[in-house]
């Protein structure tokens, strides 16, 4: 099959659109898309330092370098947070690819790690047995890790990699929990609020496989195993299943995540959080509770 | 496995609450649901006349037996209406249960056929080319003349067999499709809205299962055939992925209809209907444009 827009070979099918591309012309619309999202979203101002928070895995790379590609043009300064949770076999070969790739672009980076941050590996955490969902653990001192690496390079924002299918998978997993107040402030860009950095997600309306194969296209490298810890969690269940379903319904994943949207903007006249946050009595960071979630998971990694 | 209750032999485990029930303690604890469903919502008032839809399955006959089983003491006239949409093969067996069930009970009750109120059988509307979607059609058809016979019975409130199942499928597809309005306007029991008699839905949060198995412990003669026309729909689809979830992670369907319980809770502060309802040309009911849905479909269905 040929490009619906010039002669050459088709690589891409878009079945939602039922659009077929080229290798440039599937380039050039996902660059275009990227360059949207980061418009339509008042991502950035002249200026603003952003901390891109890399893995080294596909969706980061693109986000890095696709804000890389750009920053002359709008003023931006990129730099990058890594963060190694301690996860032998799996993290060592991605940071090397994400420092391969600071140092191509001469991007500033700063590598946190949970050993230093939060007194041990995620391996050696996983040991204990009485922990046994790592990704409850590691999403909150990876998210805390991110917020203060990029506090200590002096960012104003910060950038991560998620993708049209992490979203569709949120939103699923907030619907379904009655999370939202979750849902109500997230999306593409974070509000403004004071303790935090605003975050923002260039690639949420990119699938996952398109942002894979504009990696590939582009000729990035890229490290493309898959956490170890992950194969029980909850979201690869729902991430299967969310695949079945836009198999059969082309462009089900969009209206997951159009849907958040609408809700969103319904949801912005009224005031859902029902806790005002307080700042947390051992880090002093925002929480809403006494202690947040952070110095709880980080008290109970490293009890006695 | 014995029942938790007693020493019986169980026949039911609930898989959400990991509870095992004997043949009674399974029909009181689902009989002691419906009920508080009814009152924890307000269903109904003294003297209201209530008209269940009845099809002949066994959500509609569980929904009819028990509401007359309570219609006595809580002062309640049970009538029924039945639709005939005109499947050859399925209807008639579903209404011979159906009017069975009414005369054993002594329930008034009326049959509507599409022939009579739409022009046409649905076997006659789907040999029609241009028509393929025969749930698009049915599904409103179907409703209004549940409304229409309810209110020609002179009942109040409209009951229907709706489980937890049904439920969040709905609850499921309307988030995936931005529905948040019909969301907000649906649930156990709707507003009391002029032009519309409210609908009541005594069994959403039993599962399918459940309706069945105590359908089929408490004796009842139901119809078992699923309907014909059904097999491609988005729903069947929608159906399949949550009971694989449902059977990996109990609980996952309560989740989905406490998350729109919660949801309308919040969305009722906010008035989310942008169109304020007229009256349509051809019929005078309600709706949000100048011709109402019905009658668009009909006009389709009898067009030369």
């Amino acid at each position: 099959m040929n490009c619906d827009k010039c002669q050459n070979p088709a690589v891409a099918h878009l079945r939602y659109s039922d659009i077929r591309l080229c290798k440039n012309h599937f380039i050039g619309l996902t660059t275009d898309r990227i360059r949207k999202t980061i418009n339509k979203n008042k991502f950035f101002e002249r200026g603003d330092r952003v901390a891109v928070a890399v893995s080294g895995g596909k969706d980061s790379i693109v986000t890095l370098r696709a804000l890389h590609d750009i920053s002359n043009k709008r003023g931006l300064e990129i730099v990058g947070v890594t963060i190694d949770e301690g996860i032998v076999g799996y993290r060592p070969e991605s940071i090397e690819i994400a420092e391969k790739t600071y140092k191509e672009l001469g991007v500033d980076y700063t590598i946190l790690t949970y050993k230093d941050r939060v007194g041990k590996s995620l391996d050696k955490i996983m040991e204990r047995p009485d922990i046994s969902r790592a990704c409850e653990y590691c999403g909150v001192f990876r998210r805390r890790l991110i917020e203060d690496g990029a506090r200590e390079m002096g960012a104003d924002k910060i950038a991560t990699g998620h993708n049209l299918d992490d979203e569709a998978q949120s939103i699923f997993m907030n619907y379904t929990r009655s999370e939202f107040p979750r849902i109500a402030r997230s999306g593409p860009k974070t509000a403004n609020k004071e303790g935090f950095i605003p975050r923002v997600k260039p690639l949420c309306n990119i699938p996952e496989k398109e942002v894979g194969l504009y990696a590939i296209l582009k000729g990035y490298e890229i490290h493309e195993d898959e956490c170890p810890n992950v194969a029980n969690a909850f979201r690869l269940n729902i991430r299967d299943h969310l695949n079945l379903i836009e198999d059969k319904y082309p462009g089900f994943k969009f209206g997951i995540y159009n849907s958040a949207e609408n809700l969103r903007s319904i949801l912005a006249d009224i005031n859902i959080e029902k806790n005002t946050l307080k700042k947390c009595e051992k880090c002093g960071q925002n929480t809403s509770g006494k202690i947040c979630k952070f110095c709880e998971l980080k008290a109970n990694a490293n009890k006695e």
